[in-house]
């Protein structure tokens, strides 16, 4: 018999069980009652979660289509935006503006290096008129946290007054402290797959008072993610179209238990399941694509392999034996680095698991550990983490 | 202690118990093995579901973004569509392409009443060469069922060659046969909570080579529903961006049941469980908003109350009583129909039990009738459609 899977994935990550039971009830109909308490609860916790007082709108489709919908409201043809990329999704959604027919001004930076407040500083000197400004927070795919708050405020001190800022907070939004009020965000943007601790098919979007008044110039809304009927529907605590009503009933749940657990716990969390990875994978003698503890995100962390030894043996090991399942890089990091996901319902006994298996497949192939030291390093780390807790903002 | 409610709704429908435990399985990588492996059941399935060799995509999102896709990827602005209205849902897709920039041109008919070819001919006989024409096939709001194979005929016949022919086949796709191929449809999209007996929250969309021509010309094709993203990722049994993966494992088990049953068998069930349900009403002294049996939707079936009696009394009823959930009218609709819906996982007990639930709630409500005439009626209908069996087209 073969242990069962455990992800740990960036995405999707494990469920409650509360989730898997919300997941497996019978067939219910979205326009009655019932329903409508459910919505009752889910919406102004979603506010809650974002720490914001703007609209926050529930889509039946994935993160992707929600920085889409951000997009489509706001944007016409030849607007111009600036968008600042780090990896994978980041370069996402420049692709997503252009084929909507906007004007795309990129700033790159190599794989595991995040976006700095300089660059920014620079790019707006040179022009500070763009109708949105897009950020990653959070990049999936390298793993490394911008400095939002810094990106942030210098829009605002920099750019024009009704410039939109669009933050990609897929697998930041629960993870670490994404106040979008406070740090004057105009779309932000999550997936309930990442810290949602529920399957993928619902995607969050907020939207500003900044970002309405864009919209009322906007030329083609479209309908499926038009935020008119998205703000009457939800007003009324119902969806314009028919909603993924088993994904919501989930989510009901998850939200509770994150309400439960509270917005400081929550982000101590994921910050210690970080640290304890990045401790532990270090203590094996492993380098960290993302080089800087203050650039890690807490969702993630990518891990370079050791020379002569592969990542689809690394991958291959930890599921055969252990049936724990991390992810390879992606596009060009792909081969290059694994990455482990500690995002969503994660433990520290989950951090722990991972590493004794890590330390046992990379000692079966032959990479010299010292055994116990990965998990060590670790519990060292939460310690160290206890002396500098995470707030909120 | 209440019965558990029962709903015979148009969509959602009951699922079947192995589609209920599909949806409460542990969390999956989207990106694995045996996620793929259920993806390469999935794709040829909606092939053969569609009667098409054409692209079938999966999106993630209701059917109303299905739609929408189809037009994203192929209207400009500016270009002039023409739209059959029949209900709620038709009038969807007007307010959809003129949202989209597009020139609609709409063609109405009464409540109840059916687009005819009559109709279609005039408005080509004016003008012909639309770049799209939108057909609701099954119109969930008012229960009927338009001629769709003479309607795409006749497009063929009069209209320009390259004209587009959209249909919704949102509650007729699974219940009646919609052979995409023969037929030569461009798109035809459809929903998860309909015949497909899953939860909301996926579409699907066919993509004939004419659309795909067309796409080539599409100037704001987006990137959450490009249909170049779609095929390149479903060439290869994946996705291009996260998929709802709970409800595909669901589709995965609802998709086997239907092909078990057969395209035959399905589509003889739904005509069987739509003359019982309008024989069994009728029997009752009850009027049908769609009068003509030739012009009646295999998916759902409109009922006007009897004189005196109100549409929430009856549906208050049947859900005290019998926990059974019928659905209002929509729009200038509610409160003048009650719809019962008889499609996906139902079949004679269910359409039985409504009927009989609904002889006892109308008698309770003061209305007179026959105890035991609205069942016999019902099993006479089912012997009358064993002599005239749907076929396959």
């Amino acid at each position: 018999m073969n242990p069962p899977e455990h992800l740990m994935l960036p995405g999707p990550t494990p469920f409650p069980e509360l989730v898997r039971e919300a997941m497996g009830t019978p067939a219910i109909g979205h326009r009655g009652g019932e329903f409508k308490t459910v919505l009752e609860r889910v919406f102004p916790r979603l506010k809650w979660l974002f720490q914001t007082q703007n609209d926050v709108f529930l889509l039946t489709a994935s993160g992707t289509a929600a920085m889409e919908a951000g997009m489509i409201n706001t944007l016409n043809t030849g607007d111009e935006v600036l968008v600042f990329c780090c990896g994978v999704f980041s370069e996402r959604w420049a692709e997503m503006a252009e084929l909507l027919g906007a004007k795309v001004t990129l700033i790159q930076v190599e794989s595991g290096k995040i976006n700095t407040v300089t660059s920014l500083e620079a790019a707006l000197n040179v022009k500070n008129d763009y109708k949105a400004i897009v950020f990653t927070h959070s990049e999936t795919s390298t793993s490394v946290l911008n400095p939002l708050k810094a990106l942030c405020e210098t829009v605002r001190k920099l750019a024009t007054p009704d410039t939109l800022i669009f933050v990609d907070a897929v697998t930041s939004m629960g993870a670490t402290s994404v106040p979008v009020d406070a740090w004057d965000i105009d779309i932000a943007i999550s997936g309930s797959q990442k810290s949602f601790m529920i399957s993928p098919g619902l995607s969050f979007l907020s939207v500003s008072p900044r970002a309405w008044r864009v919209f009322e110039t906007c030329e083609r809304p479209g309908l499926y993610f038009n935020f008119k009927k998205y703000k009457k529907a939800q007003d009324a605590f119902s969806t314009p179209y028919t909603p993924a009503t088993h994904l919501i009933l989930a989510l009901d749940q998850a939200l509770a238990m994150m309400e439960t657990e509270g917005l400081t716990e929550i982000f101590e969390r994921h910050a210690r399941l970080r640290d304890m990875t990045r401790a532990g994978v270090k203590a094996l003698g492993l380098e960290l694509l993302v080089m800087a503890d203050t650039d890690a995100s807490p969702a993630v962390t990518s891990v370079r392999p050791p020379a002569g030894i592969s990542v689809d043996a690394i991958r291959a090991g930890l599921k055969k034996d252990f049936g724990l399942i991390v992810a390879n890089g992606q596009k060009e990091l792909k081969g290059q680095i694994f990455r482990i996901g500690h995002l969503g319902y994660q433990f520290d006994r989950d951090i722990e698991m991972t590493l004794i298996a890590l330390e046992k497949v990379l000692s079966d192939l032959g990479h010299p550990v010292t055994p116990g030291s990965a998990v060590s390093s670790a519990r060292n780390a939460v310690q160290a983490a206890q002396k500098r807790p995470e707030t909120v903002s």
